[in-house]
């Protein structure tokens, strides 16, 4: 069973574990400050595909690939997969994982999705709807900005707030069977909304709500930052990562001691060009299918937060005017 | 707890029930045989806002009104808002509900969304991750054509197999109070691609789906179709109702006794011009939280099956010459 812990906050009693994990990164990643921590990366954007959506389908696919093979399980060992992405209709997901034959449950929680996937195939794990559950996500930087901004052809300047879709794939085994780390928490957020309309500011977009599912968090639980030995956010990148330092001190909360970004860890942000980060549903998953669960596996790490933020904009909404909502979906994991 | 029941099947033992219910629907839906069932309906495609896919996240923020209304219940006495759409990341939801302060689960399933937002609910409650969980979803027909198709300025002629989507929204609130009806089982669905590859033909792309989330749940519960008062798809309309028979018939199954399919319930297809029947996220929502219901209410039905279907394309997977996958959620509801 499921426990509501305050307001907003599952407690999980049966200890859902993260058994294994896979990773894929592009080029660039690779080449980033944390690029040896991947089990695999591509130097061509295709994949050898014949278009970049496609390419990121077959990210998600390795990503799922590896990760079953590191376990020694077969798709036929898993019952549900959940899954999501940027890309419209979230392709990303449904073409990569078609051929595998497992219960496919699609997410949309834009950047948000990897904490969201683990978070469901925690609660399904916990209360018996899963013996095994894979919780996946993708992004790809060619196919995002053709979606959301230009085709790369049209070789358009990137404004300093802008961040850098992250190219890979990041994908855990959630098991019943016991295993560290465990899934210990979950919170799911509520959208906020700041009236934030600048399309190439996302972190400012996503800052509220990462604030608000932290506190929430905190105030169910009893507990401050220094109880976790890091609080990992998805891709605030620098704007908002400030923003949040700034809305959490207005709560009451000192976050800079704890805090790291996805969006900060992945590229050398001035050398490799990326402006304020990483973002991407494929970087807060690629890191923690990485760099985070090597830590557990070192004893490192022994009580984390790990919270993906989304900004839930679209290019038609933002056309018609409208703001920027966010969601950020927050994951304890244990020792 | 939830139970495994077979292969792919969940069991849920605290009976999570459907405690109230809220259903919108456009002009024509309203005008259909069906039309006298749903709560309230539109004459302006508009809904009073400046877009369609503003006047959507209308229809998605009045259908959970509407099921807070009845059941005496205010946006705080509810947990978790689990919903989805067709429109590019998912801006009906995320734009119709961010006001209500719920935390908010995204999903992406295409037409299939009703029946996996109502089964996470259900497993939500079942398990005591919520107390009261809501699932929504809505589609409209300008806003997809707009998206899908071609803008209705075009004036685009559409082929015998079409589909309408329907403008409609319905909304569930699933709660521990004891209360009928409740959901019994859930079968969540493999994504089946057969190689259709017609933009215009979903009936066919969805049926293989359809097939093989029926043939798992009947497998699981030993059961067949004479065993329920009714087996509701969500749009296979015309062409995919007649594939899904015939592929049932070859695993040995007669679902044409019991069979009803939310796409050929809602309009007149001659008389309407609605050519192979209604689709989109909100034809099984909006008729599954009315039409149904009201069936349970009135003593018709005691134990039924709800299964919707989905397409899983894209306009951009289609541009790139990928075929239709498909997906079907189904969930068992008893009294």
């Amino acid at each position: 069973m499921a426990i509501k812990i305050g307001k907003r906050t599952i407690g999980l009693e049966n200890r859902p574990s993260i058994i294994s994990y896979g990773s894929i990164v592009g080029k660039k990643e690779h080449e980033g400050p944390i690029g040896h921590e991947f089990d695999q990366f591509i130097t061509d954007s295709f994949f050898g595909q014949k278009s970049f959506e496609k390419a990121e389908s077959q990210l998600q696919k390795t990503a799922v690939e590896t990760a079953l093979k590191k376990a020694n399980l077969s798709p036929e060992n898993i019952d549900k997969i959940f899954a999501g992405d940027l890309l419209n209709q979230c392709i990303g997901s449904s073409f990569g994982l078609r051929e595998f034959g497992i219960p496919f449950i699609g997410l949309y929680g834009a950047c948000s999705t990897m904490a969201l996937s683990t978070a469901l195939a925690s609660i399904f794990v916990d209360c018996g709807a899963a013996e095994n559950a894979i919780a996946v996500t993708s992004s790809h930087f060619c196919s995002a900005e053709r979606q959301y901004r230009f085709p790369l052809n049209y070789g358009s300047q990137r404004t300093p707030t802008a961040q850098w879709t992250v190219t890979g794939s990041g994908a855990l085994i959630i098991s019943k069977a016991e295993h560290k780390p465990y899934i210990d928490k979950i919170t799911f957020g509520e959208i906020e909304d700041y009236d934030i309309t600048d399309v190439n500011n996302m972190g400012a977009a996503m800052a509220p709500s990462a604030c608000s599912t932290l506190k929430n968090f905190f105030e169910d639980t009893n507990t401050t930052p220094e109880d976790y030995d890091v609080i990992y956010t998805g891709d605030l990148g620098s704007v908002g990562t400030l923003l949040l330092y700034e809305l959490m001190e207005r709560e009451g909360y000192d976050l800079k001691c704890r805090h790291a970004d996805c969006g900060l860890l992945i590229y050398d942000n001035e050398g490799q060009d990326a402006h304020a980060g990483g973002s991407g549903c494929g970087c807060s998953a690629s890191i923690l299918a990485s760099f985070i669960m090597h830590r557990f596996e070192s004893g490192d790490f022994k009580n984390i937060l790990f919270m993906s933020t989304g900004a839930l904009l679209s290019p038609t909404s933002s056309f018609q005017g409208e703001s920027i909502p966010g969601v950020s979906h927050l994951i304890n994991i244990k020792i």
